[in-house]
């Protein structure tokens, strides 16, 4: 199959590394909104074309990979190049999930093709283990932890703060919360309980820290409702030591079976990460696979994770997926 | 949905009450093969019916249920009732699989029916998570550990052994090796690192222990590539500490990306089970809910967990799905 990425930066590059991992996939052409002579990739022989001119590739691809943002770049684009190609996303505001599928879906329909949206790890793969998992034990509670890992959101909102050059926040879980959820307790945790945060801030030398400290600890949404944690460091220290993307978290579903519900059952799946979007990425090739497979079924129209059977994202043949994964 | 259990044994029974568990599927009727006024069921109202009587169910019943053995019982029951239902299995054994697939799905291609076979753990929510999991990281390794947890056939297999009264035996995953795997190595695990066994035997009183233990240790296939402990207790605390069934067990997929693979991802699944039967028979209903719905938009043939989107699985409507799971 031949894939388009639109968009070059840390997921578009990741969907390219992807790409060489799989040989039944081929890279098509680089899509971007710079100025195409300025953006250098790393796979030889393929074009770099300007996003205006998109459409002349309608016959040169199979699937696009849109690697734009969920805040202002996905909402429209994908919607808009479902009209002309079978599209991938990693859409993650959750709250405007159905909105996104509900614009997709009339486009994909319209055209003929299959989207899917949302595929990563959360939404994605989490996802996925929410649903099998409280399917399989209807009566339980799920939990869903994040990190330890970079969070680019709170990361660029320090930045923002005055007196502040540079920035990285991890998000922790808390490791007695994990303890008692994994134990085959239901407790309800609150927000502060299940998740902490550390800040490894590069100050401007003028600055007053104790204020940015305090800026940081009582910002809305971001920080106010957990225990947070800022240390101030160099900028050598942070380029060091908090140069990767590293992310993972876990979907736990506490359940139980038996006559009188007295059998306790734990599902986990967990995920550690060095680099969060290549993973991304490599969701997205799989699924990009699906997609392809699902079009020359005839389908068309929004697909998410759960529409979408495991044996399409996988490059074996159902005699080898039986033989060897069963 | 109505449902049809075949055979009254842990998992018959533990499909009984996961039935109860989930609010669209409703309990037809329970087929035995011995003489039914003397298999006594949880549910009231529900007729036990000899199973020679069972194809004058064909209109009452939705999907069949059949909770045999693998050795003796499945390659012969699903293909010879996939003639007139919709049926479900759990048939585990791995090497047989692609020839069990193949009878069942010429006989539920005949008769237009849906069947789906080796649901369960594993075969099932572990071979799912091994498929996707290498779909996504296609440079890598997999890892399955079992336990810890009891095996009944190798519990079985002690007692076989002259002067042995009952035993119970652990399959226990080997703490170092998971450590290896979790870290990110990709190493090369003989059977013996992987799990030790731990038995608890009770003897008879005038047994030879030593002997005992050493025709134990050197069982072949079952024990003698293992490290294998064995205890001698009495029938009380087998009967006090031994009675459950728990298991369970976990999948890694261990994998890199990036320009030189120089970025690791651990994929981990896993599960820890008070009832393994129970929990099976979860996996079955919920399975159960798809070859239902699959039958009805038409479809027919034999089927595994990697043909089934997860959305089939759950009682959810796609609407709720995307807002709440996704």
């Amino acid at each position: 199959m031949k894939i388009g990425i639109l968009g070059y930066g840390n997921l578009g590059r990741g969907v390219e590394c992807a790409i060489r991992q799989n040989a039944d996939a081929e890279l098509a052409a680089v899509f971007t909104r710079r100025d195409p002579s300025s953006v250098k990739i790393l796979t030889e022989g393929v074009p770099v074309v300007h996003v205006s001119e998109i459409t002349g590739y309608r016959d040169k691809i199979d699937v696009l990979i849109i690697c734009g943002g969920s805040a202002t770049d996905l909402p429209t684009m994908t919607p808009e190049y479902a009209k002309y190609f079978n599209v991938i996303d990693s859409f993650d505001t959750h709250a405007k999930i159905p909105e996104h599928f509900s614009n997709v879906d009339r486009a994909a329909k319209a055209s003929g093709k299959v989207a899917i949206i949302s595929a990563g790890w959360d939404p994605g793969m989490f996802s996925l283990n929410r649903a099998i998992a409280s399917a399989i034990l209807p009566d339980g509670a799920d939990y869903t932890f994040w990190g330890k890992g970079v969070s680019q959101g709170h990361s660029d909102a320090i930045r923002r703060i005055e007196g502040v050059l540079d920035a990285r926040q991890y998000t922790i879980p808390v490791p007695e919360a994990l303890e008692r959820v994994r134990s085959g307790e239901t407790p309800d945790l609150s927000v502060r309980e299940k998740h902490t945060r550390e800040c490894f801030v590069v100050a401007s030398p003028l600055a007053d820290k104790a204020k940015i400290e305090k800026e940081i600890k009582e910002m809305p949404n971001y920080f106010a409702d957990y225990d947070t944690t800022v240390h101030f460091i160099s900028q050598e220290e942070l380029d060091r030591d908090h140069k990767g993307i590293p992310h993972g978290g876990l979907v736990i579903r506490s359940g139980r079976t038996g006559k009188d519900l007295e059998n306790r059952h734990i599902i986990e799946y967990s995920l550690k990460l060095d680099s969060n979007p290549e993973f991304t990425s490599s969701v997205l090739v799989a699924y990009a696979r699906a997609a392809y497979r699902m079009n020359r079924k005839g389908e068309s129209g929004c697909k998410t994770v759960f529409d979408v059977a495991p044996a399409l994202l996988s490059p074996l043949s159902g005699e080898e997926l039986r033989s060897h994964m069963l």
